[in-house]
């Protein structure tokens, strides 16, 4: 399980500010399954991992076109991070808000965040890096200028 | 899936660099399992996570007397962090190393280290903060001591 | 994965005959995630009885009353089945179907059907009986009455 | 979770007899995982076709030589089912054993028996039916060579 109702240990120093619902451009709602709760009856810590990549790829999928059956270009993740502030239990419904923190040439940085629905503070949040590469060889490769136009709509000096 | 064959990204500045095999004191072998894999034919990244739950869990139930179905004291986690080197695949069997890097007094950072076996250099390497607490109002509570002295035994500066 | 493109392997003698959209009385909307796609490109097989898991729990949740974090009896599964019909893939949205096939005194018998959406043959059909046990001796025990009434407005002969 | 300490229901009438540890020629070891505990504290009841999956395809890869990255045939899941008899938890390592009841063509039906360690009866059991298909057709295949040769060591009546 994640934090429970537990108050927050002492913030680590180099740690971003939670960001609240509206630093967020683009929502998916993600249903709980029941195998998302463990033992101590919250979401398991791993599983908001599960809604990062689900976040991230039904976006670069549905507004960038990304192809993971045959495309040329994927995304691998080289970087993740979680912070967990207050529980959530199947079988609510999350709301997960993603924006790009960094869009570099083959690489970008998102930045996720998980709240329950109706609320304007996260249940959790955390970050995410990307590097795209050539599906075969696995070097780095650039961004596909769609992919790229679709994540420049999500950081957060877009108009 | 996790970061590939490919050439890493730079690293981050405040990046912790990446701990080798003799930096661990303690190993749980895991076997991966078929649904490890994802699409892109490596384990995904979410499944390191997992890996990460289940060293420290078995080593905190094993050694500390850990009690997660009826303990009054339980660990949650508030946060986590995992960077990705080289990719695993199923049917590798993984080597998961434990140590700890910091102990509160309700609070401990976990290190973890995940290799290949036979392999001095990690695929990967990650953090996680448990914070203790009360089962039942999941406030912040003293570390067990059983499980204080097996934590103590995972520092790096225990003899 | 489960069946893929493949042609059907020949159907057991024993084997219900796939059930239409239209026998079901109940469906759940579930997004797929990232992860339940496998290495062969479609959702694994062992997804679908998360998918069951979850439309199951969710209609005793929310019409039944079940609480699953204190509630005195619950229902554990002892049987539990699925025939792969045709591949269902991250990012689609399934639709489950449920319905009862048997109500006895402490058990369930419940039918489910994985649907594309928009489609009217199933991609994948299923049962799964749960055994009602009181949580703390896991003896058989009466269904509540709250659930038992919800569950038969999901039977072949309700109204 | 699965069948708990419940006593079982009724069996179907067309059950298959609980197999005993002595019937399986093939066995794997497997560690649970703490994601694999739910909210019931046992191992939730879709974890076991993990396993099945797990024993299954590291046989064909181990003995059999099944290609999972690059073959030209794979074998696809076109019915599976599972009798829980007595629950298994996180921190335990079950067996899983593997026979094979049935070697056709291009398809086999494989049983398993999932046992707690030392135990000779099984904690839960179950079926699980391959067909081979080529990779890109995703139309039945012969099994390959290696792979029958594999499997014919696990059928019953193989000396």
């Amino acid at each position: 399980m994640s934090a429970g109702g537990a108050n927050r240990v002492k913030p680590m120093p180099n740690e971003a500010k939670a960001p609240a619902r509206d630093a967020f451009r683009h929502f998916l709602p993600i249903a709980t399954r029941w195998m998302d709760n463990d033992v101590y009856g919250h979401v398991n810590n791993v599983v908001y991992y599960a809604y990062f990549d689900t976040v991230i790829n039904r976006y670069l999928i549905d507004e960038g076109g990304l192809d993971i059956a045959g495309g040329g270009t994927i995304g691998v993740c080289v970087e993740s991070h979680c912070a967990y502030l207050r529980p959530v239990a199947f079988p609510d419904t999350i709301d997960a808000g993603l924006r790009v923190a960094h869009l570099g040439r083959s690489s970008v940085r998102y930045e996720i965040g998980i709240f329950g629905q109706g609320q304007a503070e996260p249940s959790a949040h955390g970050w995410f890096v990307h590097v795209f590469v050539d599906r075969l060889t696995r070097r780095p490769a650039p961004l596909p200028e769609r992919i790229r136009a679709a994540l420049e709509r999500l950081t957060d000096t877009s108009p």
